[in-house]
């Protein structure tokens, strides 16, 4: 089976729902030429996801694999319907022990064997079929989750789906999925909630000393509400309790600024804060290495097309690699600044040469 | 007095404390042809600071403006210092109201007068002199909060000040200044701090699910606990009054989570993301315009120098006026994924072009 392609192992793929990860997943496997039938409750979305390119409108047939591509509220009544079937069955939604609970009081063990689900670490502000995309998980990672009674040729299949999308697949138990995006994504993505809420509650003229800071923290609050309610509802256990951590420590905070602590509130303040430092470098840095020390360099950039590109031409020459970069711009000035994120120890070197192209630049 | 040269209404400045922002100034101001004196408790300091170009060290005379930066603890004695000799006195710590009330007890109103206090919104996760640099406050923002028995001619000294560093002065009340920074910079880093602190309790090798989300979130808490710990400490009163209301909506989510809650807890969770996502609209777009729907175009770019370049260039030349840019990069694959922010408008129209020129992009 090694031998023969991908795309006669892994079809014909049945996807149920054809919105913004139905279609992506529809198009990156058409695209691979895996063949791809689509289904929606609303019809109109097979319409728009096939007349891109994603598949063919469902009309019977026994799929390989069926893909549950539905809101969460709904995830567990379409893998149990998908498992009526005789393919294999896996889901792409955020949070994946709770319909695997469900799933599994309502079919019997040798069903379920059928069915591994997965999430892939992608997504976009917008949703709906014609915001999909066969680029979607391109370089991203796909999280996919065995449990125990798990039939291997099934976890095999969902490690094929997420490599020819594009992907590359992370393998979790469901209850560890659910802890580790509890903590990187969903509380991360509350206490952003947080921040921004308040800010609600500024006089607007005051809102002209947002530095990069604010927006770099509160920017994933912009994500759909109601989308993200049944996420977090549903990975609610995973999430309470780190939530009631981060109380915790806030009370902590609040008892410090108030001077309400046995010891020095100074030192209560400190450790609070060196721990949210700790927390940063723990982080892996990119392509999955060690996290390494990383130096910012900024440079003023005048506002006119093509100077940034100019500056990373630059960059690129000096054969210095960006692990990051971001851009922040300041009222009533057409200078833009940008913040070139490096490998710490190269820092100077770049600045150095940075300065002798004509670029202004400091660390 | 309209018609001298800057260099000549502004010094000569004394500098008092010669760290990161003391250096910078000083370096900005001589470059700009104004006198600068240095003095700093540690002479070290004043040497590498005058050497690297920032001013000579302080021999005694009388300065037109001297210049506090010292670390937030000490900022009130060093004005009261200042107010001393005859000349006007600004500070330029993170938090206005506090040592603004201790000079007061301590000095005459009449002597009160020549203080007037300022913030420049520029820094760096960096300390000491040789961090300094003539451009830290190139396009910033930097706030200069009068209070009522202010001299007009301190605060226009102070304004001058920061165009001369190549700012652009905000004019608020201190009080004014300590609220709005407690809701866009102190309240947003602590919850940042809580962010990244739960990271410290993941299973190291879920952290590889850590997305651009959670890097955005934590970005801020790996800043220098001892000096945040201060600032907050300083504007305890502002910071304490908004986290009051941020627990308050944090235990609010705990209840929706629970279930313990009197409407469906569904509803309570999507107002509370909805708040949320609204907060992040409030932030003004850059140039101090108001803010703008920005959209994100996803673009794949192979990790090896130049090709970033090569897409910022072909962005340029579409005519694409870029509102921010972030880098992501994944888990063992050579390819980055570059979100593109641009106004909502035109994400369309950039995919087409970008495509044509041969790049595989998506909304």
């Amino acid at each position: 089976m090694k031998h023969r392609p991908m795309s006669e192992q892994l079809g014909p793929v049945h996807v149920v729902g054809a919105g913004l990860l139905g279609t992506s997943i529809g198009l990156a496997l058409s695209r691979a030429g895996v063949e791809v039938w689509l289904s929606d409750l609303n019809n109109e979305h097979v319409r728009t996801a096939s007349g891109l390119g994603a598949g063919t409108p469902y009309a019977g047939g026994k799929a390989r694999l069926v893909v549950v591509a539905v809101p969460p509220n709904h995830i567990a009544d379409a893998v149990v319907e998908a498992l009526d079937g005789s393919g294999f069955v896996t889901d792409v939604g955020s949070v994946k022990a709770l319909p695997l609970a469900e799933v599994g009081d309502r079919v019997s063990e040798a069903t379920l064997a059928r069915y591994v689900g997965s999430h892939p670490m992608a997504g976009s502000e917008r949703s709906g079929p014609l915001a999909g995309t066969a680029t979607l998980f391109e370089g991203r990672s796909w999280a996919v989750t065995p449990h125990v009674h798990a039939d291997p040729a099934a976890v095999e299949l969902v490690d094929a789906l997420a490599r020819t999308c594009g992907a590359e697949p992370v393998r979790l138990s469901p209850v560890e999925h659910d802890r580790a995006v509890a903590r990187t994504s969903h509380v991360p993505h509350l206490l952003a909630v947080l921040a921004a809420g308040q800010l609600n509650d500024a006089q607007p003229e005051h809102l002209v000393l947002s530095g990069q800071g604010v927006r770099d923290v509160t920017r994933v609050a912009a994500g759909d509400p109601a989308l993200y309610g049944q996420i977090i509802r549903a990975n609610g256990a995973a999430v309470g309790e780190v939530l009631l951590d981060v109380r915790r420590h806030l009370d902590g905070i609040i008892a410090a600024i108030d001077g309400d602590t046995e010891v020095d509130p100074d030192e209560v303040l400190e450790v609070i804060l060196a721990r949210g430092g700790d927390g940063t470098r723990m982080i892996p840095a990119k392509h999955g290495g060690p996290p390494i020390d990383l130096g910012t360099v900024f440079v003023a950039v005048p506002d006119t097309p093509g100077e940034l590109a100019r500056l990373l031409a630059d960059v690129g020459e000096v054969g210095v690699n960006l692990e990051d970069l971001r851009i922040e711009h300041d009222p009533g000035r057409p200078v833009g600044l940008v913040e070139v994120v490096v490998a710490a120890k190269v820092t100077e070197s770049l600045v150095t040469a940075l300065e002798d192209r004509g670029w202004r630049a400091h660390r």
